[in-house]
């Protein structure tokens, strides 16, 4: 591609596409991994009652891209047990974030500076797996574009992906939510990359390879930065997915009437459902009892536009709040 | 076989097997299969929140059955993605199901004469998808009766027996019911097929395979039909199975006095119960908190006989009423 | 080995390596696992109302360990089913023990001599299955310790790891624990045994696979003989891990002021948290409604330390009453 040499970014490129996840960007991985799941609610106690379903629940996180996949095309999930080095650099690191005397590790690692570092080069080794998931896809479903996109999207979001079941090892069960029905901000880009890298690979995309790497790895790389930096957490997608959903998933239809009904019924309601539900919160505070739960339909009265969905997530972001 | 000679049916036969799914049978079991899930409750809240969530639950409706079936046979569970044409025409089918203006797809379809003949279409890609399963686990485990019958029943009834996990993709986790606890129609209808085709395979039925397979079909084109335009749901296997139930698994036991105690107790407190549950309902209507779940023992009470069952069951659906 | 010689043990440990599982030690662990499955809570309700629940769950509990292993080493989970003759032994013990005339049967192996040889002799199978899973992993991948671990422990105990999804097939669902969050004695000694069957087939444990065969096989039949006979169900292990338990997983670090608080919290809140629960279980009783659940964080306000987990342990059992 002329824009390539002309900016001189050709041997940049290959520089990249030659260069090996193992072991700093890999174990960047493995702790900033890890350490996602010591920031969810409940993990730390996990962590001192059972070591044994905290070690797995991390191996799930690290690994978990290798297992879903594995189990999609019909391959051992055990096989990332095999490869005993990286399974015992993220062993080590997970015994360190959790059990460390002092916390030192996990108390370093979460400054600023190095979390940034760290969560850069954990997002250079997305673009590894995504691209390793393709790849293989195409190995056994050759020109299945559909195939690519689900094993690179698997490959490199697994640990999203069968997140249900990861809280599972912890006795967590959150039915009512999964990264399909509210998809998070590196499910959506790990998604585009899938479908970037199986365009590519199948030739519709007229890129090389090695450029289309170090544009998706930058892209990705500056944007988690950005958001580390200033907390937001706003898809860069927000536009592009409000117009596609306007244009195609909405419109004229029965169901106007219906949803808007709802919503209607949502608004009356409003007032005396938030009322009820600081008292229910309040209630539950005082006794500790265990918190009830909507296990069906956790989706109710959205208007069919974004906004209301915008509103859903933060409702549903209070009743999490409230559930855990 | 000389009752088929003598009604001129060996060609009928002979045609109906040799009659290709590809594409009119299949896409009006995509269009049965999808109107079902909209049909589900909260499915359309779905749909509109998470187009994604409501495309793969579409998919493992149409799909389900190959899906379960790799899983079983240790084949890749991908498979179905890579028939590209079979999931563009789901897809199309999907997107005009649920999001087409003016609704016309769903509302035309949902017409009794056009649901009728799309009804009956899909029940005919039943016996291709049985007798399918059953060869290949014919070609996998030879003379394997139970393996046969367990494949070609997965791949038949395959978005039924999957339903739990189909309906997490969704957000709606019902655990206190499944296919096996409480079979359905159709689950039913397949499992017969499933051992028919099997038995016919193991030469144990004296049956050439496309006559069974035009008896099959019709039985249940013919039963389907019944169904829809009576608006019954008994099984026409209701006296058989209450004359095995009766004979295999009663009779006098120790338990009977254990689930008579229990019928008492729960006929003992059967206004209290009800009047509470009303208020219950009324509460949590009121406060729009989320309701309260029964995940263990969803079955109380039931004393050693069908006509309990029935009622039990009956019971369920008030429970699920309220959990919904 | 020298002192296998001198005890004239060499003998007996080539006829235990030669001893056949088929048929009675198979018979007798479909015997005792059906009757521990029997003895769940709901189970008998379950074996009324659907049979092919019962019947499925019973084959779970049979086969669970080749089924798990089976997923794991993408091997087809219908596998098990393919041995006919295994599946009529165990279908004909599942039906003997839940629906047998006067339920003989069951009474029969529940008296306590009887139930001691079966379970004597199904903890024969064990030592099997545990290196047979070993044996499995090793032909697939050479010198993996982790993978041959992990695949003697599935096979060995199956049917404890995978008891979420059993319990799912008859209607009962228990995320807040799990065999990893809090192990059993079957599952941490078969743990210990595929532990030491992995090292011995990579040779860093110095004896002979029939010694170790017979050794594992007294330890463990003479420790299930004991706690059957006592009543006991302490763990002879208890020392060991409280010693790595304290080694390993705790010590000075900002967690213990953490957990600490928790602690003094709950402490705090003990009076009126007892209280209220009284006061709500009374109301679930009264009303028979169904009971609330805590989905997540099952384990609140540990200390880090065993004696927290042990009360933590009593506390679940509390919970899993109310639950159930």
């Amino acid at each position: 591609m002329d824009l390539f040499a002309a900016l001189h970014l050709d041997e940049l490129s290959h520089g990249l596409a030659n260069l090996s996840m193992f072991p700093y960007f890999d174990m960047a991985h493995y702790i900033v991994s890890i350490m996602a799941l010591r920031e969810q609610p409940g993990a730390l106690e996990v962590s001192r009652v059972s070591p044994l379903a905290c070690w797995f629940s991390s191996m799930l996180f690290c690994f978990g891209g290798a297992v879903l996949s594995g189990i999609m095309l019909a391959e051992p999930p055990v096989a990332p047990l095999s490869n005993s080095t990286s399974v015992l650099f993220a062993s080590i690191i997970w015994y360190l974030v959790f059990y460390c005397p002092m916390d030192l590790v996990y108390c370093c690692a979460a400054l600023l500076p190095l979390r940034l570092v760290l969560s850069g080069m954990k997002e250079v080794t997305r673009t590894w797996k995504v691209l390793g998931g393709v790849t293989q896809a195409h190995s056994k479903y050759k020109d299945s574009l559909l195939v690519m996109i689900a094993i690179g999207w698997a490959k490199g979001a697994g640990g999203g992906l069968i997140s249900n079941f990861e809280q599972l090892v912890r006795g967590v069960w959150k039915p009512e939510t999964n990264e399909l029905l509210k998809m998070s901000y590196p499910t959506k880009i790990t998604l585009v990359g899938a479908v970037l890298f199986a365009l590519q690979h199948t030739h519709y995309l007229p890129l090389q390879k090695h450029h289309l790497m170090l544009i998706y790895t930058v892209f990705i790389v500056v944007n988690k930065s950005r958001m580390l930096l200033t907390g937001s957490s706003t898809s860069p997608f927000a536009a592009i997915e409000s117009a596609i959903y306007k244009t195609l998933f909405t419109g004229y239809s029965p169901y106007a009437v219906l949803t808007g009904d709802v919503t209607k019924a949502c608004i009356d309601n409003g007032t005396t459902n938030t009322a009820t539900s600081i008292t229910a919160t309040k209630e539950s505070s005082e006794n500790g009892a265990p918190e009830k739960r909507t296990p069906v339909s956790p989706v109710k009265g959205q208007s069919g536009s974004l906004k209301a969905k915008e509103e859903s997530e933060n409702t549903e972001t209070t009743n999490c709040k409230k559930t855990n």
